[in-house]
């Protein structure tokens, strides 16, 4: 196809074209940016490589096997389908031309826009190391999370055939390097697991004896948050057996054990929570882009000099009161509204509105009953412990898209709690267990190796 | 840890030593066999090299996105925990010395037996063309089903793209190879989900214009069944746009298409569903073994000449009235609870209990609110259509393990059926599209292939 018919598509063939904005990611920036655009007079292409939205503040729950993959995502397409303005292109960008408008994508072809919405969010950066990443696996999608699955659980399935056939284990220890939110939770949810649910599944290995350590290379965890709820915080993950180390920097991470410094920690599972690096995508604007590859925007979202270009959620550098705002799910949801509302003043030929980040707050659980919350609206508080918990888990759950989701998490949630029982602790993918070195089969031949 | 230290362990120190049995495979067949021996006085140990119990007649249903994988499958060991003499190891079987009773796990350690349940099933055979499976997936595990789920869906996702990047894409076609039970239920809800499901979250292309094809090798579908079931089937699947070929053999299998003699027929999706192997396990025990691997066994269940060796399911090959017993649920889960009760007999110094299978009947959908139906118990009937659909939607709701999973997997349904939306329709694993040959990253790099 040459670029006459694609301009033809694009273009529309009539007088009266209707703007195209293309937005570049399904995430929290991207979808809210669609829902809104959905409304108004413009052709909407969603381009995303994935063909579904994560709602990455619970991909915590699936990791652990509280929660399965389909309950936290759900296709973009069927996400949009009332949106008859809007197209969904699963299509990878490899390159934007900011002066042609257009997009080149994996599949060869050009995407033309009038308006570019680019919310591509980010990713585990590993400091630039990144050969840890196959001893410490992130958690940013689904697959990450069912990886975290899998190693946690083999790990435990390990130890207990090591009881059976040895008479004993090596300590069972998990690393959650990063102590920001998504370390807490991860190091609050193993201990919960470890003692609660899986307890009454082994014959030979006390779960509870699981170690799980938390490594912040920081002062205190959640630094994000205000000192009283860190040091709440630590509390609370010491009362559920989490070793919290803090000022700690971790030089080498191996398979199977990690270094910080002289001191090396044997360990059955690392996971990395430590690092963020923003989408390559942001680099292919030609503007600069900050250490960790964020784009600084303006108050209309655009990067500099390009007007018709909105950077969204977490690949935006958006500073405010002199802070950069968070890379979390909130300032993604009103960043993507915000871009679809920049649209409107043009359509109506009104002055564009400025973007303000508007801070309702910030939460992490802390395993099963406990969390601490900075809530900023409808009014001002600082909450730690169980009304923290039921606070997260209101706001969550209300923010889940999709009614159905909704009433199955809190199923699976209640069901959970109440038997200790779950079908989702699955492990699938790769089965060997560490020391499954020569597999032979029947025929006498090795096998092909899973990874 | 040498063998005096394993003799010490699965011998017990004391002289009332209660006989240890060891099962292996986590199928019908073994946990049948563990809930029953659960409550002798044994010491039993069940071995799978996976963590799971699958319920296999819904794994089309995974495949083709209306149910999720943690809805048909369960720990294992969460399954069996209420049994006290029970234990769980995650392990695979590399050997067996029925001489000296024992077995040779894949991490080395050796397992002794007094009994020997073996039970680890069947699996596809590509009838000598193992080079055919990348291009034709088959459906025995989730992750089958999962990878069968990802080819479809792209499939569906690649046609949209195609239609808004060129304006036209090849026809959308599916094959499936073989018409047995599974191949029969592959078609149908392919062409369910096509028509009814898919339809209204595409834009350009309409999921209803796909082929689905549906090809056997003999003389009709569903072979194991009555001669007019077999044609109530082909009438059913005709109905739903489904082109059934009988007597039709594949010659080859390429990626995205196929050769049947002379003539070839390109798709977008090829799946297997003709040939079954016996595990490879049946093969160690040095007996004589059927073509596809079975382990012909008397009425105590015994391969020649092993009296403490049961072998039950897939892995069996029984003869009753002159038929091999068929490899599918019934027979599995009837022959595991008999080996516990031949177990039974030897502890209470009874004569053996000889084996029969008890046909209740054999069931098989064709999409959505069709199936054909053998009823042999509690009375002899042949139904087709509505009717008998019903009837297999209340036996597997019955048979599912765990209420919790019962009550998930209707509210799945009645949500889909209802609102033709739906949660599972997830892609995970390797999100590449064909055509993205040559995709670059910002840095200019060719990235690693996932595949």
């Amino acid at each position: 196809m040459g670029e006459a018919n694609e301009n033809a598509r694009w273009q529309g063939g009539t007088g009266t074209r209707r703007p195209r904005v293309v937005i570049v990611g399904g995430g929290f920036a991207g979808i809210n940016a669609a829902e809104a655009l959905g409304k108004l007079s413009v052709d909407v292409t969603l381009v995303d490589r994935r063909n579904h939205h994560t709602f990455q503040p619970l991909l915590y729950q699936v990791a652990l096997a509280v929660l399965s993959p389909a309950q936290i995502a759900q296709p973009i397409r069927t996400i949009l389908r009332r949106y008859s303005n809007i197209e969904v292109l699963m299509d990878e960008v490899m390159g934007i031309d900011t002066g042609g408008r257009s997009l080149a994508l994996a599949s060869g072809a050009r995407l033309g826009y009038d308006y570019l919405v680019l919310a591509t969010g980010a990713t585990h950066s590993y400091l630039g190391h990144d050969e840890w990443k196959p001893n410490a696996p992130g958690l940013k999608t689904l697959e990450d999370a069912t990886e975290i699955r899998r190693r946690v659980l083999l790990a435990f399935e390990l130890a207990e055939r090591q009881m059976v056939e040895q008479g004993w284990h090596p300590p069972l220890r998990f690393v959650i390097i990063g102590g920001g939110p998504t370390g807490v939770e991860l190091a609050g949810a193993i201990s919960d697991i470890a003692r609660l649910f899986l307890r009454r599944d082994f014959r030979h290995i006390d779960p509870a004896e699981s170690e799980v350590i938390l490594i912040e290379g920081g002062s205190r965890v959640l630094a994000s948050f205000p000192e009283e709820l860190s040091a709440l915080a630590e509390k609370q993950l010491r009362k559920l057996g989490v070793v919290v180390r803090t000022g700690t920097h971790v030089t080498n991470v191996e398979a199977g054990w990690i270094m910080m410094g002289e001191e090396r920690i044997d360990a059955a599972v690392v996971l990395w929570a430590a690092g963020v690096a923003a989408s390559p995508l942001g680099r292919m604007l030609g503007v600069e882009v900050t250490k960790r590859g964020a784009v600084p925007v303006n108050a209309e979202l655009n990067p500099q000099g390009l007007r018709e270009v909105f950077v969204c959620g977490d690949l935006a550098h958006f500073e405010q009161d002199g802070h950069a705002v968070p890379g979390v799910a909130q300032p993604a949801m009103q960043m993507g509204r915000h871009a679809a509302r920049l649209i409107a003043a043009d359509l109506a030929g009104r002055p564009r509105p400025g973007f303000r980040y508007f801070d309702k707050g910030d939460m992490a659980t802390i395993g099963r009953l406990a969390a601490v919350a900075k809530i900023e609206w409808p009014f001002k508080a600082r909450w730690g412990g169980f009304v923290a918990w039921i606070t997260w888990l209101v706001v969550h759950i209300y923010f889940l898209i999709g009614f159905r989701n909704r009433l199955g998490i809190l199923t699976s949630w209640a069901w959970t709690y109440f038997t200790f029982s779950d079908s989702a602790r699955l492990i699938t993918g790769d089965q060997t267990l560490p020391g499954w070195q020569k597999k032979i089969d029947a025929s006498g031949k090795p096998p092909s190796t899973g990874e």
